[in-house]
């Protein structure tokens, strides 16, 4: 999004709480990328390895470690023990967000259960659908096209990104002679504040006790999470990962993308798991866990294949 | 969903085919798990690891199997020899479901081809769309912000839950020097009765044949099902599967999450798959299949992972 | 979809661009595969293992390779070097597509920002929302229950499928004793022409630069591509897939379902990633890739997988 906002390097370093080096009344009026900055752009070096393009970028300022700049003497500099922490700050000041433009309105398109409890300053899309027994904490949005099926509470400065589907029916069935018998799903799904569900994803609420997702959780796009899940405060799961019903995860898990996670399991606080691979049992220690079948030329893998099927 | 709905023992006993021993006239009005019951509640122990909390819970009454209650002379039953089954019975009982309340509707913001045949007692949600040459039969139901895009047969007491995209075109094109010519898909989507498709999911239209799902299949949320699969009846299929072109998949057919079958196979009636698995061969046997990379902490796998690829 | 269109094999032989050998005034009005055709269809032999059933298929004409009829003196064929592109034109007349049907139309119940930039020809769909700072190119559609979040340019000829949310944010957070800090997402969705977005495909838009989709992609249905992706023109890739944010793809790349590939990373031209494989490392050679574990019985699956263990 273009941003027409403009600060001055001695507001800046003031908002974004670092030490300002250089000339206090230049002006910016976009944040950039180091390498694609321009003569009025706010740039920052996050990562050592692109200090390399300092002396060549047209920035006028830059976000830095007091270390990218030893020995340096010209140039605009916000100076500050965490730089990637303040180009995240950055971030919202050149942002023209949407939402906070619409905060506190209901799209006319959207359909909302008369007795939702919804919040202050909550912003609802269009096309959403809000069932019944459903709650809106103050400042959170439901983005165009979502559905928050039914039990559904959500805390506030939360947001649900398009087209996820919240409080679905969970996964349950009792086989029969006459075939899958549904069970119906009578919990909700409590998700907290400070959570952000990325778009299409899916969260069902809880057969008889409740799906919890909570505080500071943020799940990228087309996540899927069961029935009955407890996800611990401040995890980050990457894309299409699911995770099976009742399992419960501690705090500040961390999935890779296309992961999983069986049901009826438990995961310790403080566990990482990489890309595309399953945890099939419970977790007591924190760390990381990987499980990537490497990638080969054909010929090669078949005899990786080959040799993995002989182990007998 | 919180119920208020309350039943005796008595009546309890006749709705769910179980034997009584108790107090007939006790009245509960809410199921939980055993753990989480409270002085009016029904709950049940379908897994004999749960029966250790029988003493100790707060329910009114247990559903339980009978071998559950041998030697214990106290307390309410509802005595059957499937108390999962029984369970799955009590949970409608105890359900306000919202599509049984708006029977026959079609609500005012869904977008239906005036062609569309639909059955008796149908509920199409808001912002539904479907489109042209579809059918939904009777007691079936399209959650909102899903579409029917074409050539949809939906068959009766299916469910087709929130988001999901039904009919969509297939994954059809041949190279040719200009880049990929499109085929057109025209096939229908064929699916049958007792039906129940999860939020998200997408299954196409056939390309020049069609797309099978029959009856009593259940799919999770955000499963993939590509152009001319048949889909054999009482299949079961987890969260984030996906299902390649033309494969013929027989009966009861169960797959775990974020697990594939590739395309144009044949699949023997009664397999089951793991999750996270793919399955790259025809199945002529039933039974189970598995391939599941184990996780590991990053040494111990990086030395799996190079063990793997030096098999040459 | 049944389509009321017919032609004649002389017709069809100018259109299609292939030799005619038979009946010039015979006419064709349906296409369908060489098992199920009738005594009006069209049909084809694109690959010679099909070509057994030439004789006992009921269709009126076929479109084969000059070698399949080698021999053969009766009979009406439209003969080419490349039945199955033949086949894919072919496809095209007998399609009553919607789309062109409503060509150059906004659905009514479409949420379209008014400085939407829509070209000549374009279709909007039923409860699509496309958000500010976006533009449509001419003859492209975007279809129902759609989302343009924002800052998407789509080029011309393409076309976005049910339930696909173009332009959401990126998975952007700084960590921070508070919990995770949003990075906003100020950069663009760029799509080229002829391309295709699957039904539920979720496209981030970048950071700071843009993401690019370049012309003529095919993406299957409910594909993920995070932002600053540069995914090369002509790929094609398969459903439930997803590729990380920054990783930059050369041309005519293609990969089976379930598969991903990491971020940061740069994939040669012409690299082709089999289904359910993870991509973990830049590819500087062109050729496949694949990482499948083998699907076994448990029990050998059971010994393989501490086999693999084991390795330290």
């Amino acid at each position: 999004m273009t941003s027409s906002k403009s600060y001055s390097l001695l507001e800046l370093s003031k908002l974004l709480e670092t030490t300002l080096i250089g000339d206090g009344n230049a002006i910016v009026d976009n944040l950039k990328t180091i390498q694609d900055a321009n003569d009025s752009s706010l740039s920052f070096v996050a990562n050592q390895k692109y200090s390399k393009y300092l002396s060549s970028s047209k920035a006028l300022a830059f976000i830095v470690h007091p270390n990218t700049i030893d020995g340096i003497d010209e140039g605009n500099y916000l100076v500050t023990d965490d730089p990637y922490l303040a180009f995240a700050k950055a971030s919202s000041l050149f942002s023209s967000n949407l939402i906070k433009q619409n905060i506190g309105s209901v799209h006319p398109t959207a359909t909302v259960f008369p007795e939702t409890n919804l919040g202050k300053n909550v912003v609802i899309g269009p096309n959403v659908y809000i069932g019944p027994n459903c709650s809106i904490g103050d400042f959170s949005s439901i983005r165009a096209n979502s559905s928050l099926v039914s039990d559904v509470q959500v805390g506030s400065n939360t947001h649900v990104h398009n087209g996820a589907v919240l409080g679905s029916d969970g996964f349950g069935y009792a086989p029969s002679k006459d075939g899958y018998i549904k069970i119906e799903q009578l919990g909700s799904l409590i998700i907290g504040s400070d959570v952000e569900i990325g778009a299409g994803c899916t969260i069902d609420r809880g057969a008889l006790g409740d799906t919890h997702i909570n505080d500071g959780v943020k799940l990228d796009n087309q996540v899927h999470i069961a029935h009955n899940v407890e996800l611990g405060s401040h995890s980050a799961i990457a894309a299409c990962c699911a995770i099976a019903g009742s399992t419960v995860i501690g705090k500040n898990f961390k999935m890779g993308g296309l992961s999983g996670v069986l049901g009826h399991l438990n995961i310790a606080d403080n566990v990482t798991v990489g890309a595309h691979t399953l945890i099939t049992k419970s977790i007591k220690e924190s760390g990381e866990y990987i499980g990537i079948m490497p990638a080969q030329k054909p010929k090669d893998w078949a005899k990786s294949s080959i040799f993995i099927k002989r182990r007998k």
